[in-house]
């Protein structure tokens, strides 16, 4: 393989791994099955959410969000970072949800260090062509 | 040039031309620069600005951000798309300003769609790693 191919082979790797976390933890609830995806020196960048592989499964058995559901648009993915665009509701929510931009480092074939950026999706007059 | 060493010249190309924009814009104040690395077909996602080039121009040149200062944190590029993670500081704000992703789209050489999630970066006790 040469490095270029060798280059896309981990991108493509990585993506495929974040989608699967996502299917994982949104349509499966199978939180367990995430944990074997996470890094031991999970370093966290989010409010008010924990570092650590062990805190930050304990903390995704309890999050908001659990049972909640998430609708991915598209995944960015270059080098060892992947960029996920996706559309969250919580549990209960009937409204529109919230933008998500989640941003993950992977290392070892796993997630290992975590950023996001979340806002309301505003009512439509303010995004004639939807927020994604 | 076999395929995938293309697609990591496109990639690289996308990212020098995102990356060329946010320095024109934040650090220069050019906004008849930026704007000739805008489609004119450009279609907007994010909320209260215009689709069209001309008018997301005009958007530009009396932007609440226009002025102020962007530290780009990271690049991800895939394809079409880029992912901007930074954080923006509008004039006069002397707090830690915002946490934003900025999603593009590139076609024809040009910035041609637009989406972004943006937060204000919460006190730090909140996140001891930093929101970047």
């Amino acid at each position: 393989m040469t490095s270029a191919e060798s280059e896309i082979a981990l991108k493509n790797a990585n993506k495929q791994l974040v989608a699967e976390c996502y299917e994982r933890y949104f349509r499966d609830g199978d939180v367990d099955a995430v944990a074997q995806l996470i890094h031991e020196d999970f370093v966290q960048h989010s409010p008010d959410a924990p570092s650590g592989r062990d805190a930050y499964v304990d903390h995704l058995k309890h999050a908001a969000f659990l049972g909640g559901s998430s609708a991915v648009k598209r995944i960015i993915a270059d080098g060892d970072y992947v960029a996920v665009h996706h559309n969250m509701t919580l549990p209960g929510d009937t409204g529109a949800g919230l933008a998500v931009v989640d941003l993950w480092r992977v290392a070892d074939g796993k997630l290992v260090e975590h950023w996001d950026v979340e806002q309301p999706v505003p009512e439509p007059s303010r995004v004639p062509n939807g927020m994604f």
